[in-house]
């Protein structure tokens, strides 16, 4: 028993729908602060019958399979037609809250609430954006910090290998 | 190519790593502005090599399999010894940062700064009190709201179905 995996999608997450399954790629970080990198990524967007998809992203080392980064949470529509509302979890000491526009199969979210626990990262908002063409996923992330404005972090280009 | 599963556990981990593995069980809930109610629920604790535990859990009404509530986050140590530090994604349109303390296999989370989007739930605040005693993982959740004080939300039992 757990959950029913036969259900009917909700009309609601029709505009979302784009980002549906698991893609693999590659993608290149850098920021003032660092200096540049790449890495292995997995992203799953995932459906389960409720008003939200279920969100999450690994990343890995190229030259070893180390873990880089993950992301946790979710996705759902907010008030008005093509409104989206993110709520994310990060494991440098970071939640993070972004509201944002779906427009066709592009995707973007602004988020000004990043709150941090006493040894978070000091990062103060994320813009991200992702766009769907067949297939291919892209995406490009801003990042501000305490001592940083807002300035491109990560772009990465994935390929869904799951529906 | 993916992410490394042999590695070295991060010895700052070592008062976190009794609540490993994934755990199966059921779970009541209640709260002053709701009727009462029971789940089935499946709770995961995973080790990546890096400094914090990925934490996920999902649960389902037990008459039909349907959602019930989701939660993905992480777990990592803060700065002196048994501080824990929680940040974590809701459905329900809420992130939330907590602190709290291990103690031997006790772990005690009080999430004060909860961000909500525009039409996420009015949670203000959270407590979390975990035990594990051999396979057996009790918790309880309090909650408080816009319009309710810190009260009794949910509690659960469940059992190690994996390490």
């Amino acid at each position: 028993m757990g959950l029913n995996a036969s259900f009917e999608p909700h009309p609601d997450l029709e505009p979302l729908r784009f980002l549906l399954g698991t893609w693999r790629g590659e993608g290149a970080g850098g920021y003032p602060t660092i200096d540049p990198f790449t890495y292995g990524e997995e992203m799953r967007f995932e459906d389960v019958g409720d008003r939200y998809l279920l969100y999450g992203q690994s990343s890995w080392t190229l030259d070893g399979g180390d873990p880089v980064h993950f992301e946790r949470g979710f996705l759902r529509p907010g008030t008005d037609a093509g409104s989206v509302e993110l709520t994310l979890a990060h494991p440098l000491g970071l939640a993070e809250v972004g509201e944002g526009r779906v427009d066709a199969t592009t995707m973007s979210i602004e988020s000004d609430r990043v709150t941090r626990t006493g040894t978070g990262d000091a990062v103060t908002a994320l813009r991200r954006r992702y766009v769907v063409r067949g297939d291919v996923l892209t995406y490009e992330i801003d990042m501000a910090m305490d001592e940083t404005a807002m300035t491109r972090h990560l772009t990465a280009e994935l390929r869904r290998t799951e529906p």
